[in-house]
């Protein structure tokens, strides 16, 4: 049966994450009501990476296994009229049935978005995390050096990871400053369950100087989750881009200009 | 009795507008609500400009009188800690109460941010007007132009608008491109109820070449609202700065500045 995949964009602060869950208010539930409408057929779909609730998806990408044609813009905008707001299609493309949306991922790409400001933003809420507290660039560029390549990450973990095991790679953690925003951008091989929001928690203590960027070494050899900073928000966390081989020829915009096509989030850069 | 002014931002999409209604579901209803209970009295306030159900404010401007003493940033904390996610008080501070928030206020700066694009956004829904044909800059700007100055603004005017005259001075009109978005930055001594929305729809048709830059002069000219363009969605629309005199010394960041600071929205500009 052919294969199509999907790039799809959310706004997760208004669903209980990716995962398909008995309430119907997940954006899997979402997309496949919307599919199932359009095809006129039940379809079942495979994503990259399940997203927690709150976390948005700048490009998730999802397959599917239909016998309906429909050319690439019909299936954008058929399937946008049946989707809510907060959930969009972003790009349709016919894949070989060797391509597996989860399986054919080489590396994933988080952003997360920080506002550092004495006074909350109402604008960005839920879609950029806030951090009072004045935030060092150059010590938390520091403490990311000490966390790339390849490591047991136990004490990034959440207690409820269900992955085999707890090495994973990290590739990059690239630390950048836009006026009072931080945008932080995770890739690696995958990720543990909760991975970024627990770096990003231990990033800022570092940032606001309660511990120095060494601690990250010590975090890494200590393998226990209880040493290290509490889980961050959900809030601006972006699943930003999944990496595939070259051969599939998908739509391959970098994370941090998927962040800009979506909220105008751009330079100057400090 | 002392006066304190107050800057308030807010995510309008959340809200049925301004002023107050019995539903209790405005800014200025929660406002007044976080107030009562922060000053442990009831209190009453006078804003700028009233916005419409779904527009936002980056810095509405606000005043109250009361006997109660607080320093600045504790009015800025308290109130914040008392008003939801999409409300928040940005500065407050004292002032004579010879000033008032909507009589001494010289001219309103209001934003329309536009993301033109084939396919819709899940992240900016609410807080951005969505064009899917392409827009030209050049044209909108020339445009722009024509609708410089003092003119009868009928044409660009609600019916239930209840202004005394149609007659309004814009005092600029600026047409910007960052990326695929595109800002508008409206100033004036005051505006007539849905006139930037209307102004919107006509810029966008002239945008999408559905007419030329100067319809702008003959819809002056006509000062017939059925001859203009539908009003554009609030999605896009954000209160975005009040001018006073110096002599109150209020902060007064640009309206383009508020708004990167709030959404992180900024250059490249082309």
């Amino acid at each position: 049966m052919p294969r199509i995949a999907l790039g799809v964009a959310y706004d997760g602060s208004f669903w209980q994450g990716w995962q398909t869950q008995p309430s119907g208010h997940t954006v899997q539930d979402q997309l496949e009501s919307a599919l199932s409408r359009f095809l006129a057929q039940s379809v079942g779909t495979i994503c990259a990476g399940r997203t927690d609730t709150g976390v948005h998806g700048l490009c998730q990408v999802v397959h599917i296994d239909t016998d309906v044609q429909r050319r690439g813009e019909s299936w954008v905008r058929g399937l946008n009229a049946l989707l809510p707001d907060s959930i969009a299609v972003q790009w349709a493309q016919a894949v070989p049935d060797t391509f597996h949306a989860r399986f054919s991922a080489m590396s994933r790409t988080y952003l997360y978005l920080v506002r550092n400001s004495r006074v909350r933003s109402p604008l960005l809420h839920g879609r950029a995390g806030w951090v009072y507290h004045a935030l060092d660039l150059n010590s938390m560029r520091e403490a990311a050096q000490r966390l790339l390549g390849e490591h047991d990450f136990s004490c990034f973990r959440s207690s409820q990871c269900q992955a085999a095991s707890p090495i994973r790679t990290l590739q990059s953690l690239q630390v950048d400053q836009y006026g009072d925003f931080f945008l932080f951008t995770f890739k690696a091989n995958a990720f543990l369950h909760h991975m970024v929001r627990n770096l990003m928690g231990a990033l800022l203590y570092v940032g606001q100087g309660k511990h120095s960027p060494s601690w990250m070494t010590d975090l890494l050899a200590q393998r226990d989750r209880r040493l290290a900073a509490p889980t961050f928000a959900p809030d601006g966390l972006y699943f930003g881009k999944v990496d595939y081989p070259l051969e599939f020829d998908l739509p391959a915009a970098s994370a941090e200009t998927a962040l800009f096509s979506h909220l105008g989030f751009s330079p100057p850069r400090y």
